[in-house]
């Protein structure tokens, strides 16, 4: 890396799906940029993570010659079912929306948008560390790492730093040691992800609605299935043997001709569902997009939507700035935070209907009904799932 | 009250907007019945109470011939303004539904009702004190009481007792002495409710939406207007001089072209914003009706409208009975709870988008966020929109 250029247009920050479509969009519209990574090419390109892209985000990589690969191989959706009181109740969201989502797994995305920028020449550094960012107050801000390899100091000068590194990555303090609020809230909920070599006992997704807790099924291919069981947040993997995991599975998962094909579990893993986002999402020429910015619960499988859709504003804010006009990298925050506060409010509304039902110590009865009447009202009144459905696939851009 | 039967098919405690409805809807379907109230008829005649009146339920009344002078006089309201942050946002919801209300006052129409009812020979006792339900697990339930002028003691005996005595009558206590469960959720939050001696500022509702707190205006005729002011739950009239309410009406309200007008305060009332539901509404022979079976807070005006729905529903199951046919009594409670807790689930979210903005010590930035984004959302999208529109006309009889 010693040939490594010193200065470039722009400096991303993370090859997670904001940073990579980000630096793919830069590279096709003619804008040098470096993208920097902790990671290796080989650790990114295998992490599992979301798995549900959005219509309209799938069109937009296509427009940009970015979407070949996941058109070909990502398996469409357009239809749920929920599973409460013993039976099936089928959403097809697709239907009334006019859009649908693309199954396909993050680390494939992720695969194809490394592979695309590194083919036509794209910079990526991986194994670096040590990220630090310099004097994103002014228009010659810079960003130094450590070559985790060799060892040796790095700076890069730039005109923007784009931060997309993520919840853990060192981007989102520059802007909270700033002014930038940061939003936060905890569901005080868990849910245990699983994998488990099971075969699909349905072409897609379950939601499992019951006075135990949220379960879901999302099939994954003819040989392995994922499953979430809530559990109180911070539970152990400990507290989970096998047998009990196949047990919970089938008490709130099984209906009378529905039943649940099990299987050995291959991942094991508690996540506890909270939210954030940070506002502004800009301080003076560094930019977050992606996590770094906001977390959403995998409630409504809207993160990575909402990287791809920040990915997409700034890499045309930046274009618009290098052909004269910064109207738009100063709108930048406010058009990523209409949709990121658009899908909180809606991951929020769907949550308390997947876990309002869920009998606890500290169950509220009141609110329990509340959310089982907002259940039945989306499946009996064709408004209430035609406005669902909209929202669902984010089919709208401008909200 | 000597000569007063002492024996009839179906005794009502309480000449509410459901028990005058409930009575009403017996009498033209030749049942029998007595209807017992505290307060004298001249008092229910002038309490002022709800006034929206959602266009189904109008509809119910006229098929039963009780609707005449509510037709002939009712203004029929169709759209709202919001507003917030300056402007103002006209949501036209009777378009969108096809249905609208009718605003009336709910003293207007208890008055047709006793007029209607005692035209026709019905048996109403007002002034009744000390009343007591009896045997309401057998099939010969009772109730007595005493006249409150003579000091006699009175007792009636019937098939069954209709509770329709309102949130601080007798007839509740023998449900949640039973095995009745009572769900309640209280806002945290009031309402100072006041009428004042100035004209409309607008054909209708206005809904004020603002970090100082919620605010609305209804026009009540062209001398007179209520208004509405949050306030801390359980806050003193004595804090809200007639200086510092028009101050706060102004702040909360007034938009660049858009005045609020304002005058002499004629009434000022704190009311504190919460709910309850008991279920079931029925044990034996004693059915619930109206705000003995549920409190719902005025924020999406839905409380008379329920007491007319649960008047219609047991009158019919009434009637049902004495062809022979049970089922309709023994469906009766769950019946009314079906458009029970859409109501308070649509009010419950209602409250969100009227409160969520308002800053105070211990407001939650992100939740403002999400109240705010649901707004957004309500006002841009179609799908949206016309959910709303649906669910506050309460269009639907079986959601």
């Amino acid at each position: 890396m010693t040939n490594s250029p010193r200065r470039t247009q722009v400096v991303i920050v993370g090859a997670g799906p904001a940073g990579l479509t980000l630096a793919n969009l830069l590279r096709v519209g003619g804008i040098a940029c470096v993208l920097l990574e902790e990671e290796s090419r080989a650790f990114i390109e295998q992490r599992p993570r979301a798995g549900f892209i959005e219509e309209w985000a799938v069109r937009a990589l296509e427009r940009h010659g970015l979407a070949d690969r996941l058109l070909e191989k990502a398996e469409i959706q357009g239809s749920f079912e929920f599973r409460f009181n013993g039976a099936r109740h089928i959403m097809n969201y697709g239907e009334l929306a006019g859009h649908r989502h693309f199954v396909y797994p993050q680390q494939y995305l992720v695969t194809d948008l490394v592979g695309l920028h590194t083919d036509q020449g794209g910079d990526v550094r991986f194994g670096v560390r040590d990220v630090r960012l310099h004097d994103v107050d002014t228009d010659h801000p810079a960003v130094t790492y450590e070559d985790s390899e060799t060892g040796l100091p790095h700076r890069v000068e730039c005109d923007f730093i784009a931060g997309c590194d993520g919840a853990r990555g060192v981007s989102r303090g520059y802007l909270t040691a700033g002014n930038a609020l940061l939003a936060s809230h905890d569901y005080g909920i868990g849910w245990l992800a699983l994998l488990a070599e099971a075969p699909p006992s349905a072409t897609g997704v379950i939601f499992g609605i019951h006075p135990r807790g949220f379960a879901a099924h999302m099939a994954r291919g003819p040989d392995v299935t994922r499953f979430y069981l809530q559990c109180p947040p911070g539970d152990s993997e400990a507290n989970w043997p096998e047998e009990r995991v196949h047990e919970e599975l089938r008490i709130r998962l099984e209906i009378p001709g529905g039943p649940i094909a099990l299987g050995a579990l291959i991942e094991k893993r508690v996540l506890d569902m909270r939210n954030y986002v940070v506002e502004p999402l800009s301080r003076g020429r560094l930019h977050l997009a992606g996590e770094s910015a906001h977390l959403v619960a995998p409630i409504a499988a809207k993160g990575m939507n909402l990287a791809i859709n920040d990915a997409l504003l700034l890499a045309s804010a930046i274009a618009a700035h290098y052909e004269g006009d910064d109207a738009k990298l100063a709108g930048y925050s406010d058009a990523c935070l209409e949709r990121i506060w658009q899908y909180q409010e809606f991951s929020q509304w769907l949550s308390e209907i997947f876990h309002g039902p869920t009998v606890t110590a500290t169950a509220d009865p009141f609110q329990t009904r509340l959310t089982e009447a907002r259940l039945r009202r989306l499946l009996k009144s064709k408004t209430a799932a035609a406005a669902f459905a909209d929202i669902y696939t984010g089919k709208h851009a401008d909200f």
